[in-house]
């Protein structure tokens, strides 16, 4: 892409309202446009970062065998009048009557629309257990939505569901998704640690947050530092392996402030090992047994014939969120700085340009087609500004790699810069070979 | 994907409503279950076809110069009240108050929202023309939805945008516009005819529809067959080809049944290249110039530093009507019929299997990860039922290609066949090259 036909309309003077960090980052790297309030725009360069996270979290979901699929967006409150849920959940469900004032919803979450789907064409345990997932469009309408797409109300999100035969079976689909969950945050660049949580409104006996290390972070949170040092490597898809994963994950002492408790926390855990810091929730799993399936009657045949209610467990992933959360955990000194899983570009070339000599211009776009032809995601500055204004603009950016085109250059080698560290003069062959890694 | 964890819950008794094929098919192979009138579920077979829809969609429109982005479902009234279309709209359009009592609604279409964010960053013709695009869900609160996916009330769509300084640019984004679109519907496997329409609500004074052929279509069409020996292949993205396109394709007579006139039929087309037939429409282009930006007051600085309406169209691709669009043109005897490039799925392998023998299941396992290994999509049937029933449900199905694993096969030898055409005995690296193709 050519950075003069990219659409990166920038928000210099920032809203009252823009308080946290990667708020003010994104509006002032074009990322998102407020639309009305809680309500957002992704302009061209946040799309394309947010569809990244979309495609790592959806491999890792495909990889455990999760099916995916899409439900609406628009709920009849029907569904959600046989759950019991309809009046619990207040304001914040966006209510609407239709033309024909048949009381509709945009939904919040799903579970009782997954659950309707399944119990009108799974009858036999022979066909258990299932996950299903999909990613799609939530509505809350928050009182007070703030800190841009970290808290909005109409945000993207992953939500799947688990459907099992008995509890023993239900805790190992809880267990893959804790597994998916552990990959996605990594390959995203992220620090995360499961927590065991309060289930809260959906109700259940057993969940946990996956929260995200950041200075910013809105909940305070108390760990083991040893708890980083697992690897979620050593584990794989299967019963026993997942078993110790979750084994090897709870011995350490990790919770949020409202579950703090200082003597317990001097107990469990060495002075030299306390970590106190901030975090981000990202993630959210559930398992709730039948909360779901006894009120809609959702039932299989088990082996013996009888009538059994599925047991359900629910998965949460904020798509949109994360692009915040990233931001919130990985910027520095007020620049973004990508993970090289999801940055916008791999690479930007930096050409130094003025009207007199347009050579620098030349040498970069024969980079910038070899790299395209290599299947590089390349950003070409082809502006005509000094280029201590470039390097202001990409270091804001923080897109993980830097070709500058000045003149330290020969003519086959550039000066090619990791972000942070120093440059290097060096040839084509070698900065694919980095990129392409 | 092994076809005993696929989730394809078919629906057997088919509702009263269901009374075009493509609904039929869609319910009778588990692609789509209604969630209240008009909005559906995309279950997993079903989303997988739109999203295969939604890519070539997507690489036709970057391979124009569009930038995607994402604008919200919700939309606040004020801009449609700037525009003057909030009361035009009447009661297709979804309106919704928030908690706090603001006018909200659910958007059917989006050119009050992109004019809003272009005009509040664009102030300057240099950073024009522009294309935006996004692929997002739509709402029209229909009052008879019907038809399935074809006529629903929450839809899948393509809405791009175009911005020009002036009306000869805004010609060549208008034809850019209308080369990507015979690009798209010839990459879909369908035959496109480009027509002369009315502009209706969105307003305007050029505009063409997109019309594929199906006999089952809710337009009559009238056209010279001659139409068809328009190669798209011949035209590249510049504007004097394009010009040339335009023309070429303008020398044909072409009408829906709203413009159509005997005489003027006889007159310009010899009898022998009448065709009289239906179609669908599946996509819609339109040239508006400032209907909106001058109500709210969109301008850009132009060369000699007047102020200037920027020239504005949209372009419309329906990605979940043309799920059901591809079906109705394709189906041959009540039998899906999936362009290779939107199957969902490239190839189903059928094993004949028995409890005794399971030999041919092993077999079928290898040829599986053979071709997964080569990156190509494949089904295995390892569900133990009569291959005669076998046959009659993927005859339904319609996936292109089928590797039948039964008492014909040798070793190394397998029998194949693409639906419709003769089975041939041939080795698995044959298979590959043709599916590879």
């Amino acid at each position: 892409m050519l950075l003069s036909k990219l659409f990166i309309p920038i928000t210099k003077d920032l809203p009252a309202e823009a308080k946290i960090k990667s708020h003010q980052l994104m509006l002032r790297t074009g990322m998102i446009r407020q639309s009305s309030a809680g309500i957002y725009s992704w302009l061209p360069l946040g799309f394309k970062v947010m569809k990244k996270i979309e495609k790592i979290v959806r491999e890792e979901q495909n990889n455990i065998g999760a099916q995916e699929m899409l439900m609406p967006t628009i709920q009849s409150s029907d569904i959600w009048k046989e759950s019991g849920r309809y009046d619990d959940y207040g304001e914040e469900m966006l209510r609407i009557s239709d033309r024909q004032n048949r009381e509709m919803l945009y939904g919040p979450t799903n579970e009782e629309q997954i659950t309707e789907i399944f119990r009108s064409s799974v009858k036999s345990y022979k066909l258990l257990p299932q996950i299903f997932y999909h990613i799609q469009w939530k509505f809350r309408d928050e009182l007070r939505p703030r800190f841009g797409v970290m808290r909005c109300r109409e945000f993207y999100m992953k939500d799947a569901y688990s459907f099992d035969l008995n509890e023993n079976e239900a805790v190992l689909s809880y267990n893959k998704m804790f597994y998916a969950y552990l990959k996605t945050f990594k390959r995203l660049g992220l620090r995360s640690i499961p927590m065991k949580a309060e289930t809260g409104p959906i109700g259940g006996d057993l969940s946990h947050e996956f929260i995200i290390l950041a200075d910013t972070g809105e909940s305070k949170i108390y760990t083991d530092k040893r708890i980083f040092n697992i690897s979620t490597d050593k584990y794989s898809n299967d019963s026993n392996s997942l078993k110790k994963m979750r084994d090897d994950f709870s011995k350490f002492y990790a919770v949020t402030d409202d579950k703090f408790n200082q003597e317990d926390f001097n107990k469990k855990v060495n002075k030299g090992d306390q970590l106190e810091t901030k975090g981000i929730e990202v993630g959210h799993i559930f398992y709730f047994g039948d909360k779901y399936s006894k009120p809609m009657n959702c039932t299989v045949d088990s082996k013996d014939g009888k009538k059994t209610f599925v047991k359900m467990g629910s998965y949460g992933v904020g798509v949109s969120r994360l692009v915040a959360a990233i931001i919130e955990a990985k910027y520095v000194n007020d620049k973004m700085k990508w993970p090289k899983s999801v940055a916008p570009f791999d690479v930007v070339i930096i050409p130094s340009i003025n009207k007199k000599d347009m050579s620098n211009l030349e040498k970069a776009l024969k980079v910038y087609n070899d790299l395209r032809n290599k299947g590089i995601d390349v950003l070409l500055d082809d502006i005509e500004e000094s280029i201590t204004n470039k390097f202001k603009k990409h270091d804001l950016l923080g897109i993980p790699y830097q070709i500058i085109i000045g003149s330290k250059i020969t003519q086959d080698k550039f000066e090619f810069k990791e972000s942070d560290k120093e440059a290097e003069i060096t040839d084509i062959n070698k900065i694919i070979k980095i990129l392409k890694k």
